[in-house]
């Protein structure tokens, strides 16, 4: 196999301009781009369904899409739309971008369609884009709240109307429909709206942002999938104007509308968590089109705020109920982590630009990381309930009246954003797993699955991340190439072994390791990454955490939760560090393979006053059963208790 | 003496009701009530300008409420009365509640005057009052946002109106107007409003309360002062309405309301923390007039959840910013600690009626603890500037730019409930010093005054809470009687004599000394509370400040601050429990008699990773100096970091 064909194959470069739309996925970089890493063809891979990747998508195409279909039309979405047709007599119903859940579901849809067929879904796609296509101005503007109770506000009052915010899901769910679904009838109603805005708000036009960002990465895909380069220059112009001013604030400030400083300034994550993620993923996309190196700067600095001081060790962001913002530095606090869903989501997004934009395994890493936990933990075993904020610890007498911080998940919220964001993404996460470049193939997280990258072909077999042994079986024509394997950041020792023989398994500088050879035939490449316990400490100065280990193996992140500990509460627990609890029987109920399970002193003190004079280390009295299970599984049995963070003796 | 002359002479009793209204402070049980102890003659006491308490006192006068007169002026406060009258064309400012505003500044100034006499304010008092008067209804309705903005809304949205609140504000102005300054013509605004409120909302009448409790205590207090038990009937049928879902809920639930659940089952504070002590206060009146012990049963309930799990060692209360709302039990983390300035003057008073209605010392020690810490540090040292929100820690590279969390003191704010509350707080501080009660005096707050309850003097001469000496002239004619002296929980060991002779210095069970005997001529007591440096530990669920102390001394809190320590990051710093700092020099720019001075261990690990496998404790570097100054101090030298919770070696 030549390096080329692995170019050709991986779907980057012109195919999506030039009209093979199913070749693309949700983020595909134009072969002039700066990207050096490129996607794989949307088909390129298959999850296994044995596989817990695999298996999410399985619940995600089995529960959740159905689940948000049946809410778009209980909560007021459909009927918000169809009241502007004389189709519906309610009033508006939700917030005043329940249009963009209509959106996230046609866009999961879209990629579901794409990856396994259609579920019956084609009737309700092809009614939704009828009456989107209805309730459309003839000047392609389509937004139902200002249409239906603001019609004279149109471009007004974008610091919170989230119309630009709508048209960017509507432009990513008509590109999800036209690559992978072989549907163009949603991107012409989002074409004809992206029109609208490039001939009033574009260079000459009205000077607009919006306070919400998202619209920017939609732009910048609509330029990749249809070759107009005027939304790519919308976008650039979008992420320009940030920063000055444009947007009266409110009072979280101009930080929570991502509009306290130009984005070339911007050195540090605050306000909104997910309007920065999405922001930075805008940019890193505009980076990507324009190879404006000062962007990728700016991006470079704020993941470094980003991840080296604001993100939870479950890979969540956002440490603020109040604005749904990033906290301080160090800020960090479990119970009232905010941790929203969509934020997790986001993050994903940005990082798999950064990873494209600069083919270093960090990103992948918090890919991984956020996947595996926050994101993960967003979804109850039956796929039809949701957590919005995700807390890595829950207080007993926890008062989980507000759907803010309930005390386990719901079918659907008042602000129902995470659910379909979650189902889009799923649709598509087969498409994160590898990417392809001159060298070779990289893979970047480790699942059991295919990859079918141009005429080689990987057979991956492992039980990651219940299991550390990942073996690979290439096939293909000879060719000398390279096959790029991550080595996760908490694998302290890998192996690897190409039919039995063993190779060098160092890790280079950007979290691979690189096995070029000829390859030809059959050959079974065995990963070996150990996975034992490990007891994590927090930087200091998140004192919120401070004197607490947390329990993860692999990519996962583990919590001890009130359902495994009878009449000992979970708060009382006092973890070991020199003897942390050991991998145990699997715990069937909750679908989980491995839990681990120890002991554990308990705190001797409590009740007691709130306030006294310190007498030395809290005294234990007992020791007790300890038994951990994987974070992205508490809350499947009921509100109770649950730490991530455990104290340390 | 005799024990009635101390009856007689502290104000208690129907004095009020029948035309002396000098006599009485801000809180009168009447002679009828359950009350235990009364307040003495709101002349009776006169704080020494050279203490703590008086220096507060004076630094009011001198500057805080000509400083919110200003502002009353400047953010349009008194231009949205005048613009029902055709005297502003302004548009309203502020918030809806913003007369309330000018109800407290005009309650500072007349309690100020009865205390101090007038300084300049008359002419700003005659002419608000007659504006006012003009902007009334004629059936007695005042509230320039609902006259001005929505006058077809009268009692409509009383989820947030704040109508109620408003008049509770204006019936405490008048009060403090006709007791103190022995003016009544706000008073007659005040009834005029009041009765409308009985007509209107009591029995048989619109079944009403407001989302903002506040007017229930205003009531009693109206009751008491004029004999009316309309009002009183009102406060009560306003309790008893609470928790019956008449308020609609926003998105903070009935919680942020206090409209959860019905006042008798409430047995956690949760919500909105002004609004939950302020309910409080009111109940307790109510339990004060009616003898209702069931209140009394549900308030010593309420009272054990806020104290016993959800107040801050400062004493201040509320660890949500999102909805200024307490946390769960034990959620009480310093850096983003809410501890709204009202909150403390809620408490304040909440705890001073509990204290009448019990005699129990435990809320004179909470009254003490939010007095010298959450109280005194809501205003610098200019006194006019103000913390809204009152934090234990400020984090380095915080960002100051909202005004809920800004790194320093505020001269106004968009929602200035405080500085107003503070002003009206401190004018009648020396109010809460001591009681009465058929057996003698007891003195409550040791602080330098002087203290006339009836032909019985106390010239009381201590640096308290500098120093824990306090001295009592004792003079009058022989009788009788007993002198009760509360003795802080902090205080391990007390001797007590009297004229040189040692007294038996036993605590009894509510927290005092008492000291009975025939008293007669000139009697010196002398008090020595021990004083050493503590270090304080909070509960070990307390997860916040986990491995942390608090410097305390007396009743003071002290903190670290940057400004102190050059260098080294207090972020740093490490206490060493066994070696903690001591008595050292005064500082002088800050008022400071005693700062503590000593040494620190110094966190060796910064910068590093967020997260990393734990690997024993953190290693210490150095050792460096280290100074705390008193936590009501902070902040008067220009932002930087501050720690009240240091971590332990």
């Amino acid at each position: 196999m030549r390096a080329t064909d692995v170019d050709d194959a991986h779907g980057r470069g012109s195919a999506n301009i030039e009209g093979s739309p199913v070749v693309c996925g949700p983020a595909a970089p134009t072969a002039s781009s700066a990207a050096v890493l490129g996607p794989l063809r949307f088909d390129a891979v298959r999850l296994a369904d044995g596989g817990q990747l695999g298996a999410w998508q399985a619940l995600n195409r089995a529960a959740t899409i159905d689940h948000c279909v049946a809410h778009l039309e209980s909560s007021g979405n459909l009927d918000n739309v169809r009241r502007l047709v004389g189709a519906s007599t309610e009033d508006y119903r939700g917030y005043w971008f329940a249009d963009s859940d209509v959106y996230k579901v046609l866009e999961a849809i879209g990629w579901e369609t794409g990856r396994a067929g259609d579920a019956g879904w084609d009737g309700f796609v092809s009614a939704t884009v009828w009456l989107l296509r209805s309730a459309q101005e003839s000047d392609g503007y389509l937004n139902s709240w200002m249409q239906g109770l603001h019609p004279e506000r149109r471009w007004a009052a974008l610091e919170h109307s989230h119309e630009l915010y709508c048209l960017g899901h509507l432009v990513q769910a008509a590109v999800a429909m036209s690559r992978a679904a072989g549907r163009d009838d949603l991107l012409t109603v989002a074409r004809d709206f992206a029109d609208l805005a490039v001939r009033e708000l574009g260079e000459g036009g009205i000077e607009a942002i919006d306070g919400h960002p998202e619209v920017e990465t939609a732009l910048v895909e609509l330029y990749r999938h249809t070759g107009e380069r005027a939304y790519l220059a919308l976008a650039a112009r979008m992420v320009e104007l940030r920063g000055r001013g444009l947007l009266p604030h409110g009072r979280f400030g101009a930080q929570y509308l991502q509009d306290h400083a130009p984005v070339r300034e911007v050195t540090e994550a605050i306000g909104h968590a997910v309007r920065q993620l999405y922001l930075a993923a805008g940019v890193t996309d505009v980076y990507l089109e324009t190879g404006d190196e000062t962007l990728l700067a700016s991006m470079e600095a704020l993941w470094r705020s980003v991840y080296e001081e604001k993100t939870y060790i479950t890979g969540a962001h956002g440490s603020r109920h109040r604005d749904e913002a990033f906290g301080d530095p160090y800020e960090l606090p479990p119970d009232r982590a905010y941790a929203e869903t969509c934020a997790a989501v986001a993050s994903f997004m940005w990082n798999w630009r950064l990873l494209l934009a600069t083919g270093h395994g960090r990103y992948a890493e918090e890919m991984e990381r956020a996947l595996y936990n926050a994101i993960a933990a967003s979804t109850a075993l039956d796929g039809r309930h949701f957590f919005y904020s995700n807390p890595l610890h829950l207080r007993a007498g926890h008062d989980g009246s507000n759907e803010d911080a309930p005390s386990e998940r719901l079918s659907w919220y008042g602000c129902s954003c995470c659910p379909p964001n979650l189902a889009r993404l799923m649709a598509s996460l087969h498409h994160y797993v590898a990417t392809g470049d001159e060298h070779g193939i990289q893979l970047h997280l480790l699942t059991a699955g295919r990859v079918a990258a141009g005429p080689a072909t990987l057979d991956v077999a492992t039980d990651y991340p219940w299991d550390g042994r990942v073996e690979i079986a290439v096939e293909g024509p000879a060719a000398e190439w390279e096959l790029a394997l991550r080595i996760p950041a908490w694998c302290a020792r890998a192996t690897v072994t190409i039919d039995g023989q063993a190779q060098d398994a160092a890790v280079d500088d950007r979290g691979y390791v690189r096995l070029r050879r000829a390859w030809g035939g059959s050959s079974r490449v065995v990963l070996e990454l150990d996975m034992p316990v490990r007891v994590i400490a927090a930087h200091p100065r998140v004192d919120a955490v401070r004197g607490c280990g947390a329990l993860a193996r692999g990519p996962l992140v583990y919590c001890v939760e009130q359902a495994d500990h009878g009449d000992v509460a979970v708060e009382d627990l006092r973890l070991d560090p020199d003897d942390p609890p050991q991998p145990g029987e699997a715990d069937a109920a909750l679908g989980v393979p491995v839990t681990l399970v120890g002991k554990a002193a308990v705190d001797g003190s409590s009740p007691g006053a709130l306030y006294g004079d310190y007498a030395g280390p809290v005294p234990v009295s007992d020791v007790a059963p300890l038994k951990a299970i994987p974070y992205f599984r508490w809350a499947n049995r009921g509100p109770n208790p649950m730490r991530v963070w455990i104290p340390m003796r």
